[in-house]
């Protein structure tokens, strides 16, 4: 069995303690991290379940989470792996680490969970927590959308409206506390982060390890979760290198940049990356550490760099959200670099679907 | 090179015979068979591509079509093999259909396409046309609904509004005739359904050879290519047998139904199946021999049987579109039936995403 271990205050937990419910330290309230995990190379079946014994946890039932598709494309003189993540089944690389936080819920005997908030991750918690016959209470700030919060009533989650974003990320683990409940927590929980490898995984499999990761940076979790995974294939004697890895913010919320630069990026709005704006994320050191380990970057883009990132990625037929089109910005800005250091494969994963959002799309993009 | 056939008057024509800009029989305008096709099974690589040796005609680059995952599950009493062709890269199984359609109009050296649909077909064949660095011009009714306008434009195409359905059905041809453009035809292009065999193909590798088959038929293309994919499969000595066909209909517009038992479906509304709304569908004979060759089965659903349909597959996890769920609402009528015929396994192909309609879903199915 894994152990978890107290990024603060070192302290240990086995993976089934009861009281992980809360999947924070339950002595001082900081991220948890994995370790003495034993894994090995041995991919079988389908989807995430396949690389079970690369994990910390097997994973319940797959319906449909994972195995997405690669699309190879010569793009601003790199050769670049487009991962289709926003062909997950609810539209977006969250699946993933929902599925693997909601066999974590079930391993602890949950009978629902818990999180909070009104996009993707609200979404694919509600989906996952409706196969496995759990109910799931997600919180979500009142000005949010209404398309959003009907879509997850939609997947049959009990909606609950906090004042605003903090308030509910306040209240979500009170609920989850108050009904036993288990805290899915996508921004810190490192089984949602595990859940994330995969993708690394397959693509190993799908092309091999590439030079350099682009990915748009919110929580870092989608970051370590590729990191962490080639790391692992590497320990293991199948990766010769980690990849760099490239994190892309939007420039009005951009706390990796700011630790690294140690000012903000230039002025500008950054609202159409709305799916990376995450002002404090509490998985911050440890992508800070895997930044500086890989030889990485981090850039910052506007909403101008993002319409034009994403009329370039749909006439390349991938409809993805802005948040997606991102990281193209991103690479956009780091291309001529990279090129000079030497990278030539870039692993660009698609993090969202743009088939939940037309009209937006058309407004940003039609005449 | 393959030879095309006309399924009327015999003629014969090889695969890059120019004329075939227009996908039907130059004497007589009837639809082409594809026959005296060589094929092999040596799959390799991904997406289409992967079965290229079955296929009359190598697909173009891939670009996230195929490569569906297989969800199975125990429904009905019933092993049900969901196949989620709703995840492929526009939302619909039809980018099988354009991949293989839009790599004819490249061999023959068209540098345009034209469709009529105002639905997943245009925007697949608009996706496609764009990533091939073709002109595309879809066809629309007038009264076809503004977001799916908009979606088709946002592909990059030119579009076209025609007084109504047969209007449009009309108007396409002629334009593709007078600019030299490739028609491509969904309801029956014998590439597009070549297309929708490598459905078969992955079915195959990833479980085997279901015992039936249950498909939303409309243009009759989807039942046919997965039909024809075992049956070549079967030809090689790879698969035993071919499975039972059942093919599911809306009350409202019923031509198989009728055909088969010479009248109507009971009166009702079926309005929420409107992608598989074809009164006279080309291909129609073909399917009449398929299903009879089968041992298959036809059955009509109306809107009631669809709408609670949909809830079971939303509670499931999978987010389609009505149309869809018609499939289930088809299964669940023939079910019992089935498991006294000894039926155990069965193959459903999850057609379309409800994604770009969550406003729909939820007036559908939230209290």
């Amino acid at each position: 069995m894994p152990i978890l271990r107290c990024r603060s205050c070192s302290a240990t937990y086995g993976l089934d303690d009861r009281r992980l419910l809360l999947p924070i330290c339950p002595r001082c309230g900081s991220p948890l991290r994995i370790e003495k995990e034993e894994f090995s190379w041995s991919p079988r079946g389908r989807g995430l379940q396949r690389y079970s014994s690369m994990l910390a946890l097997k994973p319940v039932e797959n319906r449909g989470e994972g195995d997405t598709p690669l699309a190879v494309d010569e793009f601003l003189g790199l050769r670049v792996w487009f991962k289709l993540e926003y062909l997950n089944p609810s539209g977006s690389f969250k699946d993933r680490g929902a599925l693997l936080a909601t066999s974590h819920a079930i391993l602890l005997g949950a009978g629902c969970v818990v999180e909070d908030s009104s996009g993707n991750a609200g979404l694919a918690v509600a989906r996952r927590a409706s196969i496995n016959g759990l109910e799931s209470v997600i919180v979500v700030p009142r000005d949010a959308p209404e398309g959003k919060k009907k879509a997850i009533k939609l997947m049959g989650a009990r909606l609950v409206e906090a004042e605003n974003r903090a308030a509910a990320a306040e209240l979500a683990p009170r609920i989850a506390r108050e009904k036993s409940c288990y805290y899915v927590y996508h921004l810190g929980n490192p089984l949602f982060v595990e859940g994330l490898e995969t993708i690394a995984y397959e693509v190993y499999e799908q092309e091999g390890v590439p030079d350099a990761v682009v990915v748009p940076f919110g929580s870092g979790g989608l970051f370590l979760g590729i990191y962490n995974g080639f790391k692992k294939l590497q320990s293991l004697g199948l990766a010769r290198r980690t990849p760099r890895m490239i994190a892309v913010q939007g420039v009005e919320v951009a706390p990796l940049y700011e630790r690294i630069y140690g000012s903000k990026p230039a002025n500008g709005s950054s609202r159409l990356a709305d799916g990376i704006r995450v002002p404090n994320p509490p998985l911050l050191d440890d992508a800070l550490k895997a930044l500086e380990e890989s030889r990485g970057k981090v850039v910052a883009v506007n909403d101008s760099d993002i319409v034009r990132a994403l009329k370039t990625l749909v006439e390349k037929g991938f409809i993805v959200e802005p948040t997606s089109a991102a990281a193209v910005a991103g690479l956009e800005k780091v291309a001529s670099t990279l090129r000079e250091e030497g990278v030539r494969d870039v692993l660009l994963p698609l993090t969202g679907s743009g088939l939940k959002m037309l009209d937006l799309l058309s407004q940003l993009l039609l005449p």
